[in-house]
């Protein structure tokens, strides 16, 4: 046990996701080593992300302002939108440069454990978007995992009736990675999605 | 990228140690869903650690008060001095419950990479510590790595002619662990420091 407010830090450190004890200790001795005013920074900075950050009335994206920096951006495709998890699914997109469209953030995945049903994300505020007939596609980039898929299956079901062209992104090898440590669901997954190339006529 | 505070968020967390781009970005969501009030008293906790966190006057710890718990406390062992490192290590000897002298803090170790040199530590206030006589034994607890090894036998030169008894943790097997899975260094001191049991008349 250290002095008062060294533990005090040590605990509240340790709190946060992936920070186990030893590594709280690691960081609260930086902090006491490092220089006042940039801890000064750091504490004014988690004020002001409070006070700032709420989500986009559009997509539901974080933001600073009532509009993400992707629905306010005049140049995005406005007939298509890609369904994503959380405001980081955007973030891990937008690396990719591969989509023009915008987003919407559904705020987690259906799961009966934790007790998140279809209600608790945003499906709703999806569903309007769609109204206007403006959104021709909707692409489906929940995560590749249980909660992930029973939340691509429920949006499909919804979407599909509405005559909308309803896409999911591939399922596959991972690039870089190597066969022989691919998981058999992967690799199952890889042999369902094959695409075809040259004139062979293979079926599938 | 993120919006601005956001990713300001996430690049102060990622400077800390052990934490990733990955993980600062984890944290940062975390913060994002936390409660205000507990944001809050987190960065009241960073700024007030700063303020009041100061060195024990006696042994070098960290402490609130101008002597740290252990120098404040009057129950301690007067005639044994514990050389460790850093605070940290006062904080897992006390946790053994072994140990009833007192610390004194270096402050790092020597290394010549870093540009530590003996000049650097508190090595001068614990030469300091051992004029009035009151202490007879100095326990040197330095990390079991180059750097405290090399601050260790700088230690023991410098005490060792000042007449006192002067001693130094045991190297060997950890408790719990298993012997093919030691290193070989480990191994061949847990052999050095064998302690003889029974009657057998063996050497060393």
């Amino acid at each position: 046990m250290y002095d008062g407010v060294i533990q005090d830090l040590i605990d509240e450190l340790g709190q946060l996701p992936g920070i186990g004890p030893k590594s709280a200790q690691r960081i609260a001795f930086h902090l006491l080593d490092a220089d006042p005013e940039d801890v000064r920074r750091f504490a004014a900075t988690l004020v002001e992300v409070k006070a700032k950050v709420h989500f986009c009335s559009i997509c539901g994206n974080v933001t600073v302002d009532t509009e993400c920096r992707v629905c306010a951006d005049p140049r995005r495709d406005l007939s298509v939108i890609c369904v994503v998890e959380e405001s980081k699914d955007v973030v891990a997109i937008e690396r990719t440069r591969e989509f023009r469209g915008r987003y919407h953030v559904l705020g987690g995945a259906i799961s009966p454990i934790a007790g998140i049903g279809p209600d608790q994300l945003r499906i709703k505020e999806l569903l309007q978007r769609l109204q206007d007939g403006v959104v021709t596609e909707v692409i489906i980039a929940t995560d590749p995992n249980l909660e992930g898929e029973a939340t691509a299956t429920y949006l499909i079901r919804m979407l599909t009736p509405l005559g909308l062209r309803v896409s999911k992104l591939a399922s596959g090898l991972p690039v870089g990675g190597d066969l022989e440590y691919a998981d058999e669901l992967t690799l199952g997954r890889a042999f369902e999605g094959r695409t075809t190339i040259g004139n062979a006529a293979v079926g599938g």
